[in-house]
């Protein structure tokens, strides 16, 4: 079976309509996805960003908060702008890696949901708790497994390979024969290549 | 008639596939282009950039160029690195404003056919007199116009009006309506966008 990796974000807009999008359009193609949440923030601090590129340069912002409202209309998505914005994204990636993989997609689709739909913190561990309820998942469990070594070096891990990968956003989707795509306007050309690749 | 307000920079990589297609898509929809080169470089350096961003951010250019790869390949584009890159595009983008704006469309794609796929120097007045002969203009005579007042007050009024307009990046599209897209990947919705406001 063709096999995609999912690059993401808890903080990236863009990473929302791919998250809420990606499965539908995968198991369309019939293309497996690996779910692989990972961290911007040390990836753009190595080239000597503090935060998110939308904050530091206003006119990309202005044009990014539209983009959004434009993709979420045609995609059927509601967009709530979190605030702030970015959001620390670092508990949300955390969890999700705390999680079985099966797991994990609809985990991290309703924290996109929460985050972007809903406007939400991503940040207070109050938001994830209701969340891991309500999908039947221990949440105390999981947010101590949240907080141990190995789940910690998972998401180390993901963020090196992410980067060994040359990802410098998201979303990003790579493919097994090492392609790279970035941004949800690429997702379906990824997935068309995942599958030619096979 | 629908209107869309294209605007390129002539060292713009995905200026290029933008200015080569973007003429049978708006015909296929009826839509009006008007063609409207700047200059990025007034608009980096605002925003504290000497260079080209896939120059700065080295991920991002290599990604940068090997979408390049993949998108002229889809289109039928035979792609050749400028080099140096960025191109300086100041003598491109005056000589197109030197030209009656019906015959705009095909200097400016002969000149990104020369710069993209062939390779050849755009700040090179030889390039553009071949081109300018070529397509029938007396070159010597648009050579002057390129250097005198009306051209570069035309060439710093589309400038000012992409700044103003929120402008960063090229290609961009703008309506009537004053919607903004970036990016040859939202060129058809921006066409489509276009046709929806008449």
């Amino acid at each position: 079976m063709a096999v995609l990796d999912f690059w993401y974000e808890f903080a990236s807009t863009y990473s929302y309509p791919a998250a809420m999008k990606i499965g539908e359009s995968a198991a369309r193609r019939g293309v497996a996805v690996r779910w692989r949440p990972f961290l911007l923030g040390p990836i753009f601090a190595a080239q000597g960003w503090s935060t998110s590129p939308f904050n530091l340069y206003p006119a990309k912002g202005r044009y990014m908060w539209r983009d959004m409202e434009r993709i979420c209309a045609a995609e059927g998505l509601a967009l709530n702008r979190p605030d702030p914005f970015p959001q620390n994204s670092l508990l949300a990636a955390r969890l999700t890696l705390a999680l079985d993989e099966g797991a994990r997609p609809a985990f991290s689709r309703a924290v996109y949901e929460a985050e972007f739909a809903e406007g939400r913190a991503i940040d207070d561990p109050a938001t994830h708790s209701a969340i891991l309820a309500r999908l039947g998942h221990d949440a105390p469990a999981a947010s101590v497994r949240a907080t141990e070594a190995p789940v910690k070096d998972a998401l180390r891990a993901n963020v090196a390979e992410a980067q060994a990968r040359g990802i410098f956003g998201a979303p990003s989707f790579t493919t097994t024969g090492g392609e790279l795509f970035w941004g949800f306007d690429r997702m379906e050309a990824a997935l068309d290549w995942a599958l030619r690749e096979r």
